[in-house]
């Protein structure tokens, strides 16, 4: 289970078909289909990046890539843009019920998350603990900020609860994190 | 001569050696990284869209793409941010002398553009006309304007020349197109 998110592995039989439409990538690429459609923002998912070594050309329009490898990404996931705003993020799910273990996430993601901040962009990461069905916004500024103050290498559960925001499960869109955006970072001053 | 920008064909015999280094993208590449490791700026190019349909698993950490193919990208290739704004754009070669075929952008990228614009950010083209040796910086507002009111399925050379911004070559960074962005959106009002 060692392939990047959002590559479909057509070989792959022991797909759990219960919870096939219902991963984390799948909500978030129905919700930023909703953020494009009613122009809320331009948010997209990047492809997943590979090295190609052979291609065949079947004809002038048809090529077949023959052999080609994953590559470890050096940014995140997600980007695009809201409100004016470059958003910038990693989306990452855990069957694990006390922590969220950063083996997840490739060192260079982190320092690119924080170099987004850096920048003045906004940028988290989304979490789903799938065994409590909980997804959580954790904002970039937080996720430096449990780094550098501790060794482990998982966040806790409970990091999430006092410092994340959980993004309600929702029919549409399936899950909102814009409105956790608005609430940090475009609330009105009364 | 139909694939995708970016992607590497080692299959490929006939390879202008002489060139080889020199393209646009390569030097977009050295001028994004040379702004990632200046702190100016982090600008990404996308990986290629692939659609995946087979898959060796030679080992848990190894696998090999047996089967792909190229898709159409919904976006462009670069985006990223600069000094809080989000930056997208798309960089294309061509070997025409009198015009730029809209040909070599898909309607997806022109729409992708707008919108961009719209939501606050700032979208433009990289085009290098080959034999002249130019790159031009075309802002996506003129390039909208161009199509809005111009049914031609090329903009001439000359539009380049009116509307457009040549982009210097140096030695490093090699395509500094961020001198540009500063001119057009940052300049300090005295």
């Amino acid at each position: 289970m060692h392939y990047p998110t959002g590559v479909k592995i057509t070989q792959k039989k022991e797909i759990n078909y219960g919870n096939r439409g219902m991963t984390l990538e799948n909500d978030l690429n129905q919700t930023n289909n909703y953020y494009l459609i009613h122009d809320i923002a331009v948010i997209h998912k990047k492809p997943t990046p590979i090295t190609i070594n052979k291609v065949d050309y079947k004809s002038r329009n048809d090529a077949i890539i023959r052999e080609a490898r994953f590559k470890i990404p050096s940014t995140t996931d997600y980007n695009g843009i809201y409100k004016g705003k470059y958003i910038d993020f990693e989306a990452k799910e855990t069957k694990n019920k006390t922590s969220f273990p950063l083996s997840n996430i490739h060192k260079h993601q982190i320092e690119h998350l924080k170099s987004i901040i850096k920048h003045g962009g906004i940028a988290f990461l989304i979490v789903r603990f799938i065994s409590f069905n909980e997804t959580y916004y954790l904002d970039a500024k937080d996720l430096s900020e449990f780094i550098k103050n501790n060794d482990r290498k998982s966040i806790p559960y409970a990091f999430f609860k006092e410092k994340g925001y959980i993004i309600p499960d929702k029919y549409n869109p399936r899950t909102d994190y814009i409105k956790i955006i608005d609430n940090l970072y475009f609330k009105e001053v009364l």
